[in-house]
């Protein structure tokens, strides 16, 4: 059978692609040589986030006893952690496996690649199977990069699909690359009371935020006694002598039990035929036009097409494919504004264009509001009232919202939608923001006294 | 001197009142027999928000123990937290009073009066000062009501604003009424390990919501073994040998440390001159006009007009009379949909037309779609997966929203901003909303099935 709709890779775009084409009438095959949800789900957002929920508790109990309201002592167990994990995932695979079932999308486990004219070669455990497509959706995701010298051993020096698969938590951890990533998992090695060292080259944490959430983060991690090392070029990390061993370029070292590099990710694009297939490429990123396709009846979507590292502006995308593929839309794909969260205890947030960029992007008439949590009765009744919401103007409109501290995440909806929607001040007061509520602190940015970007 | 505005109440609705008029450039005294902050602040939501907050680290550690994710013991030092409670109140108060001074608005504390044309009058400390306006706004909130033989004695049967003040939290509870003042500070009882009886007239917890979220609240009171008694009706409730006795008109009885009468609030609109002023009055509401007028030049906004008795409301309410004061729009009052919240753990929240009111009011084309908590990860990373989200359609524009359990108040503003847009299924997919996230269940509400209501 011709397949109206083949989809390589089973993350959070390929999932949803298959998914929403299946609904849509498409019969649909789904490629994937690894487990179902992607790295999102196996090694990446998920375990992340329930390692952080599991462990606010003790945030939670540090704040309140910090206040003198509350006292006690909690310890999570990390190994059952990890074991509820899995159980977890096992059974969001399972899930995701009857959904597919249901919707009668047939699911090739093997490695997959372009065999020439609309056919898909899958190498599956009974052997090569062929697949023929009317469109094929290109879902192949990311995984972790590295530079020379900081090549994970699976011993001492650890990716983040290792990190997440340790059995127990370190009692020392260095973290290489300050980002979203190595951030939350440093943050949970922290709440089991790990000695926790962060590097980066840049001189700032969380380097792809506003400056100001950057340096509140920072404020932080100094307060949590963090040995945070920025502006600072890494020579190599290895094991040695059962020790992770980080030596700078300047010759000076660290050492810890364990360390994580999470220097980034980069797309999973080689060996897979796609250059055969007439695919541009630009940094192993598949080159794709206004209708994410990359050649005649090929799509790529999420990280494999490089536009965002983000598990849903993946779903997002693959939500658009589907409907284009089944000749529901002609437009062009539009994303909107794109949020993004930093889980945790600090949360940060981020929607739109920031104050930085706003001013590089020679803005004429771009100016900030800002609202501190301190004011806050929510953040008040956590005892956590560091951090503030900022909110960018341009041309009398809301462009982009950002926001560092507890709960901020929160945010992150309403803000994309106001953003999206361009709000001018006359808008906010339009809708009521509910009382009291860590909501009202983004009300109060919108309505705080703005100032010129300088 | 004559004010361009004097506002008579300092809550939610006067104060802002008072601080938009001067923002806007108006002359403004503000009068206060009381606290500033009124019932919200000093004796209603926040303080109980406060509880809520510094116990929420009992709910947290229980969820997660059930798990046996985590394990330990946490006590919370009640006498600790109402000292915290109390200086938060006051440092909100004086940065209150900070910021009328810094906008010039005069305070006048005494209990104000309607004294002739356009003329208050204040019984002060210092005796009586009559004050000039050329507006008035009337915002004199609410308080407890109570049914013959439901008087609290502040010994053994409380008032909400006498349980707020206990120096200790007692070790059982009868909670008459079982709104949400009732729920939430049953709650923290519970939460303190106080045995929880709570009862009411109506067939169902939280009466005022959809019924599958009354449904799912009852269901998780029952399993915190509350005694729930619906359907039954108090003849009385009196301090007997040192405890609460409640008499049920049936002849039974239950009897506890402590009861907390909750069973409403009303309007505080008698003698301060309102129907002297030919103010008309429908069950002490002052009744409005569209321009929440109540006679020329007099204005009354928030719990006194009676129109819905939440702070946000109020506040909203006192952004357009200054407005309107001001000259600055001569349109009339528009609210849009007003979101509420129930906090805790569940909580539960509501906007807009629910499906019960959506009926009655006889739509043709009413739909529901429906999403679990089970199917979310934040859910799952905080072990509280009971719950769901519901969308109201009409007409294929989503109407209202509701939704009960762990951390659904953050679905409450984006919630607020979609039933006042109206959205249809096509405007869902414009926005993308962020992966991993509690608000991914309100997505995936927007997107289930949708069936026609019954």
């Amino acid at each position: 059978m011709t397949y109206d709709l083949v989809v390589i890779g089973a993350g959070p775009g390929g999932f949803d692609a298959a998914v929403e084409a299946a609904r849509l009438g498409l019969s649909v095959a789904l490629v994937e040589k690894d487990f179902l949800g992607g790295t999102c789900l196996n090694r990446g957002c998920i375990p992340t986030k329930l390692w952080l929920g599991a462990t606010s508790v003790l945030e939670e109990l540090h704040n309140q006893s910090r206040m003198k309201v509350a006292s006690g002592e909690v310890t999570v167990d990390f190994a059952a952690l990890q074991s509820r994990v899995q159980k977890h995932l096992a059974g969001t695979r399972k899930a995701m496996a009857m959904q597919l079932k249901k919707l009668g999308v047939e699911l090739v486990e093997g490695f997959g690649k372009l065999g020439g004219d609309h056919l898909v070669t899958v190498e599956t455990a009974e052997g090569e199977v062929s697949l023929e497509y009317k469109k094929l959706v290109i879902a192949t995701g990311s995984k972790p990069i590295f530079f020379p010298g900081l090549e994970p051993d699976n011993d001492c020096v650890l990716d983040s699909d290792m990190f997440l698969s340790m059995e127990s938590m370190p009692e020392s951890l260095i973290v290489v690359g300050a980002g979203f990533i190595g951030l939350e998992m440093a943050q949970v090695a922290h709440r089991f009371g790990a000695k926790v060292a962060v590097v980066d080259a840049m001189d700032r944490v969380a380097p792809l935020e506003d400056p100001e959430v950057s340096k509140a983060l920072g404020a932080v991690f100094k307060r949590w006694k963090w040995d945070v090392r920025l502006e600072e070029r890494v020579a190599g990390v290895l094991t040695r002598d059962g020790k992770a061993e980080l030596t700078f370029q300047s010759g000076d070292k660290l050492t810890a039990d364990k360390a994580l590099v999470a220097v980034g990710r980069g797309p999973v694009t080689q060996g897979i035929g796609l250059e055969e297939a007439g695919i541009e490429m630009l940094f192993n990123q598949i080159q794709v036009d206004d209708y994410l396709m990359a050649a005649p009846d090929i799509y790529a979507i999420g990280d494999a097409n490089g536009h965002i590292q983000l598990a849903h502006a993946a779903s997002h995308q693959a939500h658009y494919v589907a409907l284009h593929a089944a000749g529901r839309t002609e437009a062009p794909y539009a994303a909107g504004p794109v949020p993004s969260v930093l889980y945790g205890a600090p949360e940060a947030m981020r929607v739109g264009t920031m104050e930085n960029e706003a001013f590089l992007q020679d803005y004429d008439t771009t100016e900030v509001s800002v609202a501190q949590l301190a004011a806050n009765p929510m953040a008040q009744a956590h005892a956590a009232t560091q951090g503030f919401v900022k909110v960018v103007w341009s041309g009398g409109r809301v462009v982009g919202v950002t926001g560092v501290g507890h709960d901020v995440s929160r945010l992150v909806t309403p803000a994309t939608l106001i953003v999206q929607q361009g709000w001018t001040e006359e808008d906010v007061h339009k809708t009521i923001f509910p009382h009291p509520s860590l909501d009202e602190a983004l009300l109060m940015a919108l309505t705080a006294e703005r100032k010129k970007v300088q």
